[in-house]
C-alpha cells in the first residue's frame, strides 16, 4: 500500500472541534487505501504561551530547558488527535520526537534532523494499519535531550518524515489553499499555481512567500519529496511542489514574490580599488549580517566611487555599526540608509531557456515611471529593489505583463 | 554531602512567583550544603484542563494517549523550575520520567513504580551540585510509552525518589503547614504533630486525613524513608512522618480521624447459618466493593439475625444491586440503607501497650448521648459509626478526653 503524509499546522488543530475535522482528512485517505502518517503542531497560541513562560523563568533561558518546556505543545497534540481518531473507529498511536527516534543535532532550539527511525511506525503500518500520529517541531539529541527544530519546524518535520518512509507524497495542510502567483491580497486576479518546481518554490519561500518553511523546501529538493501544499477548511486540491520533470506545461514565469523587510545602506565615496568590498562585506560576514543585493556604482573619475548594499531591516542596527566601525579600513565619506524600499521579483525555471524576460520586466516598471535602484539575477529569479510605496503598482504590472492573471 | 528530596504540589507552582517562591527555597537548601532533588507536579488546574480534553475527544480513551497528554503538565513545570533556579543563579536540570528512567508498571493512568535510575542524578551532584528537578506522577513503561502514577501520584514520586537516593529526607510541601490531631476546621484546639510514626500515618490517611497520598506512606513505611510534610507559604517547621523508634515521647493517642464518606448496609432476617457471611461478602468482593466495617447482631433465636456493614458511598447502589442479586442464596427479608452516617477514629501506636483507650471512648461518646452503631477495631485504631449530625462533636469531645487540646 502506498504511504501518506499529512502535516496540519496550529490552525488546524486549535481546538478538539478542529482536531476532529482533522482526524476526518485523515480517516478519509485510510479508507482510501494509504497508510498514513500525520504530523501535528502544538494548538495555535499554546507555543506563543510557553515561549512567554520560558522567558519570564529566564531571560537568557537555557535552550536545553526551553526545548523541554516548549514540546508539551505538540505532545498534546498528539495524543488528542490519536484518541479522536480511535473514538472514529481509526486504529491510531503517537508518536513523540524522542520514541521514534528522530535524532538531530544538539542546537537546542534550532537543531537540525539528522535521521528518523520508522521501525515502529511501518510494522504497525503492516500489522493493522495504525495511523502514526507524530509530534512535528521535535526531536532527541544524543545525550537524550529533547530538542527542537525552532518555528515552523513542522514542516520540515512532515518532509523529513515523508522521505525516511519514502512516502508517495507529503501533503501540508494550511489555512491557505495553495501556493498563488503572487499575493492574493494585493492581487486579486493572482492564480493558485497547479504545480510549481522545487528550485522554483524555494525562491518563492526565501523571497517573501509565506506559504512553506524555506528548510522544508530544501530538504524536499534534496530528497525528491512530492509536497502538497492545500487547505485544511476545503476539498480544493492544492499546489504539488515536485521535480520540474513532471511539470509538462511549464510557464517562463511562475510567480511574483516581494519584500519589505530589506533596508538599503549606501557607502559615499568609497576608493575604488581591488579588495575595497572584502573590506566592507568581510566583517559584515563575520558578525553573521545577511547582505543580499550589492551594486558598485561605475567610477567617473576611476578613483572614488558609491557602494550600495541590501540587508535585513531587523539587522539594519548591527549592520551600521559594523561598518561604522570599519570606517577606518574602508574610508567612506557618508552612510546613508533607506528603509524606504522593497524587493519585487520575478521567479521561473522558464528563463533559462527563455530571453526577454528581464527586458519586460524593465519596461514594465519604466512604463509606470518607477525607478530601479539595485538589480540582482539568478538563473531562475531576477530581483529589483524600488521605493516601497510602488510595491504593489509594480506587482500589479508584471503579473499582467507576464501573463499570470486569471482568466 | 547529604541528599534532600523536596516536593512541590500544583498550588505550590501554580504560576511564574510561585515557582520563584520553590526556587528560593530550594535555593536555601543547597546553600544549606544538601544535594537537592525536586519532584514538582504540574500547576495547578492545568492536569484538570488536560483531562477535559482527553475525555472530549474520546470517551473511553486508550489509556497510554491519556498519559501522553497527561504527562505534559509535569513536563512544563520542570522545565520552567530548572530555568528559574538558573536564573537564581543554582545550576539545575530537568528530568522526564523516560529520561531517568522512572521504570513503572504499564497499567497506564495507575502504574506502579518498579524502579529509579539515579545515575545521571548522581553524576551532577558530584560534578558541580546541579540540582535534579524531576517531573512527579510520571514514569516509563517497558516498551517504552509514558506512563502516570494517578492523582497524588507525586508524592509517591518523590518519596519512591528519595529512596532510590538514600535521601536523608523527603520533605513534601504542601498548603498546610503539616499533620494534627484531627481537622483544625472543627477542632480549633487542635495541634500540629511534631513526629507521627508510619503506622499512625497510614491509619490517618486511609481513614480520611488528605495531607499524604496512602500509597507514599506504604512506600516510605517500607523503606524508611523519613518524610517531612511542611508549607510551602510559611516557615513553620511541619511534622515529620518517621520510625517509631525516633519518637521519644509516644502518646497514646496520636489523632482523631473522621469521614463522612461511608454508607451503612443492613440485611434483615438472615439465616444464622454457618456461609451466610461468605454468601454476602463473596459477591461484594468479586465486584471490587471495598467493604470496611461489618457486625453480626447476635441471634436471639439462634436461627435468624440482622446483618450490617459499611461500603464507600461512592458504590452504595453497586453494592446494592449486587446483594439484591445474590438474594435468593443469600436469604434476607429487606435491605435497609443508611448515608446518614460518620465514621469516627481514634488512632495511636500506644494503644498496643495502653489498655482502656476504648473504655475512653465508649464513656465519651455515651456522656454527649451519641449512639455507636458498629465498632471495629485494630491494633492501632478504635473506629465507631455514628449518625452523621454527632461528628463534629463527637470529635471535640474526643479531642478532648484524650488530652491532645493545645494548651
Amino acid at each position: 500500500m502506498s504511504r501518506l503524509v499529512m502535516k496540519f499546522g496550529g490552525t488546524s488543530v486549535a481546538d478538539l472541534e478542529r482536531i476532529r475535522n482533522v482526524a476526518a482528512r485523515v480517516k478519509a485517505e485510510v479508507e482510501a487505501g494509504h497508510h498514513v502518517a500525520v504530523v501535528v503542531s502544538a494548538m495555535a497560541g499554546v507555543t506563543n504561551q510557553l515561549v512567554a513562560w520560558c522567558r519570564d523563568a529566564c531571560l537568557l533561558h537555557d535552550a536545553r530547558e526551553y526545548d523541554t518546556v516548549v514540546a508539551t505543545g505538540e505532545q498534546v497534540t498528539v495524543g488528542l488527535l490519536a484518541l479522536t481518531l480511535q473514538d472514529m473507529g481509526v486504529p491510531a498511536r503517537s508518536w513523540l520526537g524522542w520514541q521514534l527516534p528522530i535524532r538531530t543535532s544538539s542546537v537546542h532550539g534550532s537543531a537540525r534532523i539528522r535521521s528518523i527511525e520508522t521501525e515502529g511506525i511501518l510494522k504497525r503500518f503492516e500489522m493493522d494499519g495504525t495511523v502514526a500520529v507524530v509530534a512535528g517541531f521535535q526531536g532527541v539529541a544524543d545525550d537524550g535531550r529533547i530538542t527542537t527544530l525552532g518555528r515552523g519546524g513542522s514542516d520540515t518535520s512532515a518532509v523529513a518524515l515523508a522521505a525516511a518512509l519514502e512516502a508517495e507524497r507529503c501533503d501540508i495542510y494550511t489555512d491557505v489553499d495553495g501556493v498563488y502567483t503572487t499575493d492574493p491580497r494585493i492581487v486579486p486576479a493572482a492564480r493558485k499555481i497547479d504545480k510549481i518546481a522545487y528550485e522554483e518554490m524555494l525562491e518563492l519561500a526565501s523571497q517573501g512567500a509565506k506559504v512553506l518553511q524555506t528548510r522544508s523546501v530544501e530538504l524536499a529538493y534534496v530528497h525528491k519529496v512530492r509536497v502538497q501544499v492545500r487547505s485544511s477548511f476545503s476539498d480544493a486540491p492544492g499546489t504539488l511542489v515536485c521535480d520540474e520533470d513532471e511539470i509538462v506545461e511549464q510557464e517562463v514565469v511562475s510567480g511574483i514574490a516581494y519584500s519589505k523587510d530589506e533596508a538599503k545602506v549606501t557607502l559615499t565615496n568609497v576608493a575604488d580599488v581591488p579588495g575595497v568590498a572584502a573590506r566592507i562585506f568581510g566583517p559584515l560576514g563575520d558578525a553573521a549580517i545577511n547582505v543580499d543585493m550589492i551594486v558598485q556604482n561605475v567610477s567617473e573619475d576611476g578613483e572614488r566611487t558609491d557602494m550600495t548594499f541590501t540587508v535585513p531591516k531587523s539587522e539594519l542596527e548591527r549592520a551600521l555599526n559594523v561598518v561604522e566601525k570599519a570606517r577606518d579600513s574602508i574610508g567612506f565619506e557618508r552612510i546613508i540608509k533607506d528603509t524606504n524600499v522593497a524587493k519585487v521579483s520575478v521567479i521561473g525555471i522558464g528563463m533559462r531557456s527563455h530571453t526577454g524576460v528581464a527586458k519586460t520586466m524593465f519596461e514594465t516598471l519604466a512604463a509606470k515611471g518607477i525607478n530601479i535602484q539595485v538589480i540582482s539575477t539568478s538563473e531562475i529569479k531576477i530581483s529589483v529593489l524600488i521605493a516601497a510605496e510602488y510595491t504593489e503598482l509594480a506587482v500589479r504590472a508584471l503579473h499582467t505583463a507576464y501573463g499570470l492573471d486569471a482568466a
